[in-house]
């Protein structure tokens, strides 16, 4: 059983096949978000503030941090946003960055164990971030492309994903602390994008033995309904064995598919979770929506 | 590729691996229905026609019909039925009983292929109801318990189930027209039923190579928010390997669970079926419920 610990100076938590799916809140990223990323290269660190609260209340196992705003110093960005996070939530964090001064940076002043997000199989990344990775004695996603790009070809994409892994070991970073992409494309895109993900997950954990994680929702990238795409590839990633994705846990339909799986994967004991959150449930043919209106009036 | 052809006098489907999921209505079934079964018992049909519809309607490939009710003459009234549900609707049709009377009086009106709803691994089931199957050249659903009831070792239920196959090809009935419900037992009380579900499926498709059926609402017993659960569970039944669940085709969770499991299955090409669904989206971060609405205020 292939356990990934991680942890921040208050909590220790545990990617595994045998764990509930582990849920990394992707939101606070500036990438995409005009007023976040003007507000962080102002040094306003409120809205940080504010995600890191909301995901935390929301399910969110761990935290994402990116920084990532053109023409600003990432490298200090970041590092203060990941003091303030440790600071105001428990759960562990994802650095996150392309740039290795960056990631650096945010090593330099985490507390605890935390995942490096990330790198890939290119010869030039894996040189600069996998040494970073093991001075401090963090875990890594692995990004499965390498210098040819994104191969449509998910044997390929495991090849890459093996390399990485045994580069990881070569610098002393144990397997279970290497966390794969397996890059999921849109399906919209590319007809066959779920399916070849979903068997290649199954692969990344029945052949190489390691956890994954994936960006989840690129799967629905250009489609009407993305949250129930997301939701169904979500619970069906998580029966194929993958035990994290970066996401938003803000978003419930996603969020039941999730519990869903984690009740049907026998990680739920007794359905605890599930009849927490769902108990005051509605009267039959009532959406979560109006239950969740009625709690707030209540 | 096993393929399990059903055909009505007006529509041949398949039900196969390459195939869209197999959604089989469940409405037409006075079992829990009181106000349906005193009017069938009365010979009043209304409320089977207005279900026969509208299932087809919300996207059923094949409707289950059902005449179980205490005291009455049940052959009589699902053969009633069968004839009427075949003469509005196109779709082909599960005949539904216990009773091997009944079966063979719906048989016997039916024009085309049915589904025979069910056979155990009974000895006394097996010898009645496999020689009706192969008279009538029907494909039947195998329900993988017997004499010693229902096992919780999915191996178990494996074995039943192969023991059924075995006996359908002695009666010359083609493995291909077996179509095995593995019983979905309830995560409330058993925590690794999903799990242990889904490894079944597993095998009954690797190992057995049979395409395969069940009540999916079983899964969510005695729990809140079952149409969530339901659409979780669908969707990774569906990735595992399930072609086929009697469901009820009217709740929208669960037709989106089974709609998204056929995109991440490379099974609705180009996803026309998801886009024609859904294409009057909303705006990012807006719920169904909310577009639902407005198109009903539209």
């Amino acid at each position: 059983m292939t356990k990934t610990l991680i942890s921040s100076a208050k909590q220790e938590i545990t990617i595994g096949f045998d764990q509930p799916f582990c849920v990394i809140g992707e939101r606070i990223n500036p990438t995409g978000r005009k007023l976040l990323a003007a507000e962080m290269a102002a040094g306003d660190y409120s809205r940080v503030e504010a995600d890191a609260i909301a995901q935390v209340e929301a399910g969110a196992t761990m935290l994402d941090v990116n920084a990532g705003i053109p023409m600003a110093d990432e490298p200090a960005i970041l590092a203060e946003s990941i003091k303030l996070v440790l600071s105001i939530v428990d759960v562990p964090l994802a650095i996150d960055s392309s740039i290795v001064e960056a990631l650096e940076a945010g090593l330099s002043v985490y507390q605890g164990k935390a995942l490096v997000n990330s790198v890939t199989g290119e010869e030039e990344r894996l040189e600069v971030v996998l040494p970073l990775v093991k001075k401090y004695g963090a875990a890594v996603v692995a990004i499965s492309n390498d210098e040819t790009g994104i191969s449509e070809d998910p044997n390929v994409r495991y090849e890459v994903a093996k390399k990485i892994v045994e580069r990881a070991e070569d610098y002393g970073i144990p397997r279970e602390d290497v966390v794969v992409d397996p890059l999921i494309m849109p399906v919209g895109a590319i007809n066959m994008a779920g399916r070849s993900a979903l068997d290649l997950i199954i692969r990344l954990r029945t052949e190489l033995k390691v956890n994954t994680t994936c960006g989840a929702s690129n799967i629905s990238f250009g489609l009407p309904n993305r949250h129930g795409m997301n939701a169904a590839f979500l619970s069906m990633a998580a029966g194929a064995g993958m035990t994290s994705a970066i996401m938003n846990p803000l978003h419930a339909e996603e969020m039941t598919g999730i519990m869903g799986a984690n009740v049907m994967n026998g990680v739920d004991p007794e359905c605890r979770n599930w009849i927490q959150k769902f108990r005051e449930a509605p009267a039959e043919g009532e959406g979560r929506e109006r239950r969740t209106n009625r709690r707030r009036r209540g």
